[in-house]
């Protein structure tokens, strides 16, 4: 593509501060929207133009476009936690579909939007579909899953009432660099290696022989950045991540490797979630040629290990604002100000 | 079921209303919440308790669930409004969506409620998927319809994580008493008679030849208010409504008819819009052992006539929050405030 104005919600957070490195690599000018609930300014790259807000205001959202023409729109911003959203299903709503509207809206407003790219989950797949393949019915398991398949199918009905082009990537399990290795809720890799340099042991949730296939960053984050100059990915949806699949303990092995530290491993109950994950990668491969499955998870942890150690270790932050506590797991339960 | 308790949001709208006076015929204490926003206090009986207020606000609902110990809650506040809520994308996750997890989170809270009953819609399947049966996989092609189709998912999910038992309902064309003649964008027999009564032409988008099954709601309001003694009902999805099809050029002479006035017809530029819906009733015929079809439509078009013509025409309402005017059906564009 020609040089171009993005805009990429969410660009302090960790698949946002990657897909902006590959726009700027690529010449683009970008525009970071981010509210650093979750990322961090100094994940933010110096080329990109920052503006804090949320996506969820119609008004920072519209100034923004009023500021700023924009030939395509990443919107990345998102809380993504599927355990968490159980107990938090009003906030769930508000960050993952009020503000994928809100943006959806501004984007039609504005009429210069040639594509809107948004990152949804394989959370909505639901349980026993695997391998998950995009031409399964969506059955979400949690709040989560359920926000993610009502974006994309926004995005379906906006592309039939107003012409707007989409592209949709269910990435999953993704880890990497300028992750967040605070936030307890979300993210193993990052709870591990934060675990690491505290000096704790690991945490997991049951027996750990729960299956998912992880995904380096730098193979989902240019593949997002350059889809939009790829006409066969418009409308489309697209699994895209590892196909290698491991078991928890595994991983936590994995981990412990890359982190040089002995494994020690603490067994939480067992919470609310999907056994099994995997997907099926055959439509991204055909699209654009990847496999989503470059990077050998030994080299991903090490190149993550060592900006992890760089940053050092993380307080993880507690969800204060929890709307049902009934069934929380016990260990979520117990930070809470006011458990005791 | 012995005397309860029962919360009927949305109890001074059309559908709320009737179902609140079936509860009352049954014995039970009733306590509508509504904001009024569509619904009319001279709707809610004078037997119900009536609270004003949005189901959207956490600080009312919560009060109500601490002033009230709940046996079950119907669910029936929305904005329902298929074909305005693509220009209306916000105010229908708010109100739709929000609204039903804010009361959903309240439920859980209080483990009192025994069963939530969920008016759900025919918008869930989309088009082309005639005749409807609960069985067939949703496709939402409006924001109203992926609004019930999440909240019909987070029941299910909810169930799941909490237990809390669930019917959902997609009723579908109901007219009758107490339905809201003076809101331009939804109801076309009250948008009729309004015009009727106001010595206007009937406005029909289109040729006229879409199809739609009418149903009355005294076909509706009784199955809904008993379906909590149901235990085959619960955690199931039923259509309901009528199965005689009707073109709209055939319901507008019937309705000319009802109403006593010479048919006189505009056809406006057709919308964005289902062109065939009807739906299946085998399932709520097997549960329920009813049809939802006892009402003929002349019998039961006389019925709201009678209550219409008592009422008085009403001037109709603008939705002036527009967030969206591209492609917005000119009838409605020329109506807002700063359309000239």
């Amino acid at each position: 593509m020609a040089t171009s104005t993005v805009l990429v919600t969410g660009g302090a957070g960790f698949i946002g501060a990657n897909v902006t490195r590959s726009l700027l690599e690529d010449g683009h000018t970008v525009v970071v929207l981010d509210d650093l609930s979750g990322g961090s300014i100094h994940n933010v790259p110096d080329d990109a133009l920052f503006r804090q807000g949320s996506a969820c205001d119609p008004a920072v959202v519209d100034g923004l476009f009023a500021e700023f023409r924009f030939d395509y729109v990443f919107h990345l911003a998102a809380y993504a936690a599927e355990g968490l959203s159980h107990f938090i299903k009003r906030y769930n709503y508000i960050n993952n579909v009020l503000g994928s509207v809100t943006l959806i809206n501004a984007a039609v407003n504005a009429g210069t939007v040639r594509c809107f790219v948004f990152t949804s989950s394989i959370a909505v797949y639901g349980a026993n579909q695997v391998p998950m393949s995009e031409d399964l019915v969506p059955s979400p398991e949690d709040p989560y899953g359920i926000a993610k398949l009502a974006v994309e199918q926004e995005l379906r009905v906006t592309h039939e009432m107003f012409g707007l082009p989409y592209i949709v990537f269910r990435p999953h399990n993704v880890y990497g660099e300028y992750q967040n290795i605070g936030d307890r809720y979300r993210n193993v890799i990052g709870i591990f290696m934060n675990q690491a340099l505290r000096g704790e042991p690991f945490t997991i949730f049951g027996d750990g022989c729960q299956v998912r296939a992880f995904t380096h960053i730098s193979d989902v984050a240019p593949v997002l950045a350059r889809s939009v100059t790829n006409p066969a990915a418009y409308n489309g949806t697209f699994n895209i991540g590892g196909d290698t699949v491991y078991t928890l303990n595994a991983l936590a092995r994995a981990t412990a490797d890359a982190m040089g530290v002995p494994l020690r491993v603490t067994h939480l109950p067992a919470r609310n979630e999907v056994r099994r994950a995997y997907a099926n990668h055959e439509k991204v491969r055909k699209v654009f040629g990847i496999t989503g499955d470059e990077v050998p998870l030994e080299e991903g942890l090490a190149a993550m290990a060592a900006w992890v150690r760089r940053q050092g270790p993380r307080e993880p932050s507690v969800f204060e604002a929890v709307e049902v506590r009934r069934n929380l797991p016990p260990s979520w339960l117990a930070v809470l100000p006011d458990a005791h």
